[in-house]
């Protein structure tokens, strides 16, 4: 059986931009499956009175992560323009990937929102800029809108959130490996070692 | 001139526990000289209204963190106990450690002073245990447990939290390199990149 790792991801994320450019290749140099798995950042961060980013409520900490977020970039040699709305909603997005995490189209449709939103400042909220990049994939974007808008669509998107929860995941991006979270897109290669079987962890 | 890093840890920080044990090691490969600078979370997280460690105050969060830590120890080789008090106060050991940061035994004693709270689940607030472990390295106690207790002393720890929120320090540990600041122990090689001059970072 191919060794696997499931990134966890959330469209408004900044750190999650960069490592949905970066987690395929890392994972299939060390022969590792990734397994795409949208979810929603809003309920979670709710849950603990957080109506906004932490990195709009603390700002210190919001500095901080574009000044970071700038040189974990230029290490990938990956373009970032600093959107002018933060974070932006990805819900349409979140829920089309959830719905066709397994299509082969799908880790590019993500990369694809991630680059509007994150290099080229567009409303990935809207179901116009979404639509416009479902059907850059030749895809046909009417069928696909409309089913993510559906019950059936939304819940989805609402048991996999809820699925992130039962794994202890608070942020995004997460690795998880049969249960095992890493968080954060310098966890990456942690996550990779535990997916090949080397395992470590001291007695606490 | 050497290339130096500073080191700012606070004593009731995980993962500045597992950093003070790295960072020499890691800095002297690469020909860089560690500056080690303690301070105080408290009245940084007490600014943003957070009255105890986040790890007790978001659940998840902290769930994560003592997995999280076991594993970083485990890679270190590093043992580590959790201790029975969450978070422990080491406001004198940092008020030593601020006094007496250019002492060639201030990185020893920084080490004794995190391994008797993560390795020995000792309460390192007490005034017993940091006079043991400054007898420990051959140097007289009281004088310097009394010398950290006079307003200079108490100065000198509050003088020093304040450069680090004016630095833009957040959380612990963190290194600075030139106003330059990583936060985390996983951004140790980042930093120690920018302290030999490897600065990468994308135009926002």
């Amino acid at each position: 059986m191919t060794a696997r790792v499931e990134f966890w991801f959330e469209f408004a994320s900044t750190y999650s931009y960069a490592a949905a450019f970066a987690v395929e290749e890392r994972a299939r140099e060390r022969g590792v499956r990734v397994v795409w798995r949208s979810f929603l950042l809003a309920p979670i961060f709710g849950a603990q009175g957080w109506r906004d980013s932490p990195f709009n409520i603390y700002p210190a900490k919001g500095a901080y992560m574009w000044r970071d977020l700038a040189r974990v970039c230029a290490r990938q040699g990956l373009p970032l323009k600093k959107p002018t709305v933060f974070p932006r909603s990805g819900l349409l997005a979140a829920r089309i990937a959830c719905r066709h995490g397994e299509a082969s189209w799908c880790p590019e449709f993500v990369r694809r929102i991630y680059a509007a939103n994150f290099q080229d400042d567009e409303d990935i909220s809207s179901s116009e800029v979404v639509g416009r990049i479902v059907e850059s994939l030749s895809l046909k974007s009417a069928e696909i809108l409309a089913d993510a808008q559906t019950q059936p669509g939304k819940d989805a998107l609402r048991a996999q959130t809820e699925q992130a929860v039962k794994l202890g995941i608070f942020g995004a991006p997460t690795f998880a490996v049969d249960g095992e979270i890493f968080w954060g897109g310098d966890r990456l290669g942690e996550a990779l070692d535990w997916a090949i079987g080397e395992r470590k962890v001291a007695q606490l």
